[in-house]
């Protein structure tokens, strides 16, 4: 529900320094509403790469397993709307990451989080020799979920992929 | 990030009906901020039925089939944790279910969208012979992508959902 940052970036432009609307955000959430880059988080991070797509998939899973993530599902998606829809789309790739003490601790804290586990990470061809790397940030995926436990290790977990992004 | 829906919930408690900053969300949202499910939302779909947790997986299977979406992927939390932890864990899989025209249109829509793809069916056991069946809503996954023709898919994908989940 995008409405909700619109609305919290708009709300942060309309509102003076001083009145209480703000006052109770900045109460809340720590922060005041008009430093908006809260409301503006990405949900992923990226980074493209010149390489070819098979390598870049190999990397991934190696800086991957330097930070404690094993790779539990993979998805193709060009092949899967070739057969399902004979549509042409290019060399895309679903790596579902999953480090498991995180993965027990989330399941504990919230039992329902498996419908947002793995995390993912996107590997997808560009142009030939050029490919894009993105990992979910879970604390975007996990906005919704109204857990402090669960946001703690949801920010734990944004930062390992953002270290894989960065060492790929 | 929750504290957003928190923020919200806490905001409309304290701004007086005619306030400047309920005017702005109900412009924006088309929603008054006291209204507050929709700061509410819950992130799934979900059901327990009186059935071995096989039979529930089959019977899950059957009714996403019956909604378009098959399943792409399955990862077994009681075995990975046991696998990569020693931990014992309740019998507890995950089920990536795939709609490929819709996950077409999101693809198109917003190429980086494989983060939180496909969407999660998470069969969990309860107690011996009775099951928690829990679809993810993708609303509430994507919520933090500002994205109006992604949105609009995510609300049709998780209709979808919540019949598969009413019909098991």
């Amino acid at each position: 529900m995008p409405v909700l940052a619109r609305c919290m970036a708009r709300l942060a432009k309309r509102m003076p320094d001083g009145c209480g609307a703000c006052r109770t955000v900045t109460k809340v959430t720590g922060i005041h509403p008009a430093q908006s880059d809260l409301w503006d988080m990405s949900y992923h991070f990226s980074k493209t790469l010149q390489l070819d797509f098979g390598s870049a998939i190999a990397k991934v899973t190696d800086e991957l397993k330097k930070e404690g993530f094993g790779v539990l599902s993979e998805i193709d998606m060009q092949a899967a709307l070739k057969n399902k829809l004979g549509v042409d789309f290019r060399p895309y790739k679903i790596l579902g990451a999953c480090n498991p003490p995180f993965a027990h601790r989330a399941v504990l804290a919230e039992p329902h989080i498996g419908t947002m586990l793995p995390c993912n990470v996107v590997v997808q061809e560009l142009a030939p020799g050029q490919v894009e790397v993105s990992a979910v940030d879970p604390a975007a995926s996990m906005m919704a979920i109204r857990n402090a436990e669960l946001a703690g290790l949801a920010r734990e977990v944004g930062e390992k992929l953002k270290r894989v992004v960065a060492a790929v």
